[in-house]
């Protein structure tokens, strides 16, 4: 009776988080920023049921001032204590620069590009790390989610000292 | 056979969806903004499968310096020409204000907090629609999804003039 009780199992896990609509506040204590990218389901991804996460997402899931501002909440307001930023593979702003993707879109902004993952997860993880309203952070993670295969690799974990 | 043929049908687009991951460019030319509250799935709300769209979300659904930066790369590089604003009903930034949000999180920023949703959505698709980068958008939608009943509401269209 092993894949009945899988079944059984997964629905426990669905049926507290259909019951949840009441409570903003995720269920986990999580939130995941991550990239627009039409090809990450996050839920499906990383496993996730409704109400068990916040969900924050922009071009490339990079951890700017809009995330800060979302994240100040998340922590501050609704009990998030960990967060997880997940870059991708095939992310078109990846291997481009500022001034690329200034032509490209006739846009005098600042698009946040991604030279390297790694050196991009780490950048965005001292952010999310050193600033003050961000202190009940216990737990932040960097990964990348590969877009063909389904895995994640480079994760990169921070745990705030006791 | 009408149930086994919508059961057909849905593997029809899913199986579409899946063989789309090597191309960045949503499929159905469609990014949604939303809020990043735990209670809301984009995909089973909206009836969107993999590969059909940007998701893009931060703390309201409110369309930040941030969206137009993802916004640009959408419409400029990624062929998307339509755009749905979602609020939701017992959002946390709704009846709130600026001040006591910065009270409640310690955060000296600017937080977007809604009023009123009509006008909040008439505000942000007016921000969309008047961007010249963002020129490329044909279809412009508000609209504020119930969490409770799972309903949409407040539905407010804008098209480009021809």
């Amino acid at each position: 009776m092993a894949e009945i009780n899988r079944l059984l199992a997964a629905n426990e896990g669905y049926a507290a988080a259909r019951a949840n609509v009441a409570d903003p506040r995720p269920s986990q204590h999580l939130a995941i920023v991550t990239c627009m990218d039409a090809r990450i389901d996050v839920f499906a991804v990383l496993g996730l049921h409704l109400g068990e996460a916040h969900v924050i997402r922009n071009a490339g899931g990079r951890v700017t001032d809009d995330v800060l501002r979302s994240l100040a909440l998340s922590s501050q307001v609704l009990g998030v204590h960990t967060v997880v930023v997940m870059q991708h593979t095939k992310c078109g702003l990846a291997g481009v620069t500022d001034a690329e993707l200034r032509r490209l879109t006739g846009a005098d902004l600042g698009f946040f590009p991604i030279d390297d993952h790694t050196a991009a997860l780490e950048e965005d993880i001292e952010i999310l790390t050193t600033r003050p309203y961000l202190e009940p952070l216990r737990v932040v993670a960097g990964m990348v989610y590969d877009v063909e295969s389904g895995e994640l690799d480079h994760v990169v974990r921070w745990r705030r000292p006791d």
